[in-house]
Formats: structure tokens, sequence, C-alpha cells
């Protein structure tokens, strides 16, 4: 099996969390008139599959471009929906949980941004207990809109979180090789990311 | 050894490519003023370190998220300046080569985009021969600050090339793991990237 691509273009107008600021992109530069074609991209940093990093919610918070590559690339477990306390237990052994709650079918729908499924504090400080590097989910957050004490809970940990990923529906039960490598923007709290997976044979995971 | 981050920081009023759009961020909202922080940033899809896609140079060429995954990590060998055609062979199996030519050292100096060492056509033509799937280098561009030769060179026979890599000094004459992953731009020309490579082990190279 191939490499899938977890993450969404990047196009203009697309969906973006209410407020945030809207993807823009114009020609700098064109094959025709200048020889070579360089665009200039106008986005947020929490635009469609993006990493969250502790300054997201920390004022003075580790940013992007302080975190070891490390952070960004690993073993993964792919589970179909938020797994229940027990079933956390046969998902040990990797860096990285990535959740498909099969809400990625809702992108572009009005209500993406709002009905989503969260999961548990219980089950977020279980996963925290575990030892991953970060989890990943089809979602638009880790949080009911109007709450942050999720990703308190998480960056607080250490722990970043990928959002809005898609394509996670093609690899539930399996174990893959993910990496979300966000830009290295300075200082900032959290970036688009591309993020793929590479399955791993049932002998490596 | 640990993963060694090749990718320059993305900072405003970092340098450009002469003419290229700066790069700018402001804050769209505040941990003290909105609860979590959310930046606007607005750059060139070729500032800092990035990926040039075959649309860079060619006008309906294919773009960044037409690409699969693969095209864009592999193994790799670094490789001290730019080899002679008969050091070439022995760099073979891999899916990149990156050439360390010690010019990463003149970043942010003002010849930095005037003066840089170039690669040879016919090392180029060796190269795509070769079979890999693209080159990177310390380098802002394959081709003297007046052509785009050498980018038709090898866009033309569908590599990619990265192109301001750092820290490749660290990893000369290592085989690597190798990704830089650029951001999924609908139709882009080009994409910054956060590239990184993984020391292999012996055995494994």
């Amino acid at each position: 099996m191939s490499a899938v691509d977890l993450s969404r273009p990047i196009v203009p107008g697309m969906p973006v969390w209410p407020g945030d600021p809207a993807v823009e992109a114009a020609p700098a530069c064109t094959v025709e008139g200048d020889g070579c074609s360089v665009t200039r991209v106008t986005l947020g940093t929490h635009t469609g599959t993006h990493l969250d990093a502790p300054a997201h919610l920390v004022s003075g918070g580790r940013a992007l471009d302080t975190l070891p590559p490390e952070a960004f690339f690993g073993t993964a477990a792919v589970v179909r929906g938020f797994p229940s306390l027990d079933a956390l237990e046969a998902l040990s052994g990797v860096d990285f949980l990535l959740f498909s709650t099969g809400w990625a079918s809702q992108w572009g729908k009005p209500g993406y941004f709002y009905r989503y499924p969260v999961p548990t504090p219980a089950l977020l400080e279980q996963i925290i207990h575990m030892g991953v590097r970060g989890l990943g989910m089809d979602t638009p957050s880790p949080d009911p809109p109007d709450s942050l004490e999720h990703h308190r809970l998480l960056l607080g940990a250490g722990l970043v979180v990928v959002e809005n990923l898609c394509n996670l529906c093609k690899l539930e039960g399996r174990r893959v090789w993910f990496a979300a490598l966000p830009l290295p923007l300075a200082g900032a709290d959290g970036a688009p990311v591309r993020a793929i997976a590479l399955p791993l044979e049932e002998e490596d995971a």
C-alpha cells in the first residue's frame, strides 16, 4: 500500500475556523510575464490540516520552531472513533494516535466547525499517561467549539495536536508511519502541515 | 544520531530571492485577548527552504498538490559539493541527492542570492539518468541567477528541487532518510517545506 495524503488542499476561500484569517493567493510572478511562477499566499496558522504548538494557548509557550523534528513524525495507530479507556491498552507502543471519527465527510458543510465529536477528558488523560508524542483527528478540535480545556490538557503536557486530517478512514485499524512536518514559522502558535501516512507491514508494526 | 532539521526558520523580513514577496506575520488572535493565539502569515511560495514543482516554470505544469506523497520523502545521499560524473556512480540506489556546497554559511549575506555555486548541465543530465526523485542543495538555485535552464532540465524530467537547505554540512558522506513535505497549496508552483533528515545506520543504507 502506498503513502496516503492526510492533508486538506489549501485553496483560497476554503473553510476556516470561524474568525480565522481567510486564505488568499495571488500571482507575484508568472511564467508568461517573468519566466517563472511565484505565488503570494496569505493564511492563518491554523488553516486546513494543521498542527498546534503549546504557544497556541500558553502565552510564552513553546513555539513550533523550538520543538525537535522528532515531535512531528513516528509510528501511529489509526483508530476508528474515540476508543474506550479499556481499548486504549491495545494501542500502546506507538508515537502518535490518530482518530478517524468519520467527521471528515462533513468538511465544507455548515456544521463542520460546530457539531463534531470530541474525546472525554478521561480518555485524554489516559493518552497523556501512555507517553505518546501527539494525537491527530479528522475533526477541527479536541475541544467543543466553546472550550479550550482539552487543548490545555494536551499542549500543557507537551503533546502536539494535528487537526482537520482527512483520509484516515482508509487506514482504520492499521499501524502507520506518520509525518506532519509544520513550517518552521519562528515563534508560531501552529502551522499548516502536509501530513502523510505510510502503512506498516504487520511485522514492522 | 537524532533527526536533523534542514529548514531555515521563516521570519518576517528574512532574505528572499530578489523580487519575491516579503514574509509578513501579524497576530489575528492573542492568548490574552481571545484565549488562543492565531497568526496571519503572508509569504511567497519560494520562501526560505522550499520545493519547486514543474508549474514553477511550465505554464500548466504539474502543481504541488498533484504530486504523490512519495515525491517528497525517501532515502538520500548527502554529498560534499557537486561531485564529478565519475563520483556519481557510488551514489546510486537512493531516492534523493542532497548537495552540501558550504554556501549555507553565506545565508543573510549580500551575495547569497547572486554568487552561489551551480552544478553543470552534464551532471544534472547524469542525475536524471540515475532515476532519482529529486535533488536538494544549500544554495538558492541549481541555475545561475540569470538563467532557468537547469530548472527546466530537472523539472521537465519530473524531478523536484529543494532549495536553501541548511545543516547539510553535519551529514556529508552519510545516507539519510529525507523528507521535505510541502504544503498542499492547490495549483501551486512551489511551497516552503519543513525538511528533515534522519541518518541511517550503515546496515540500513
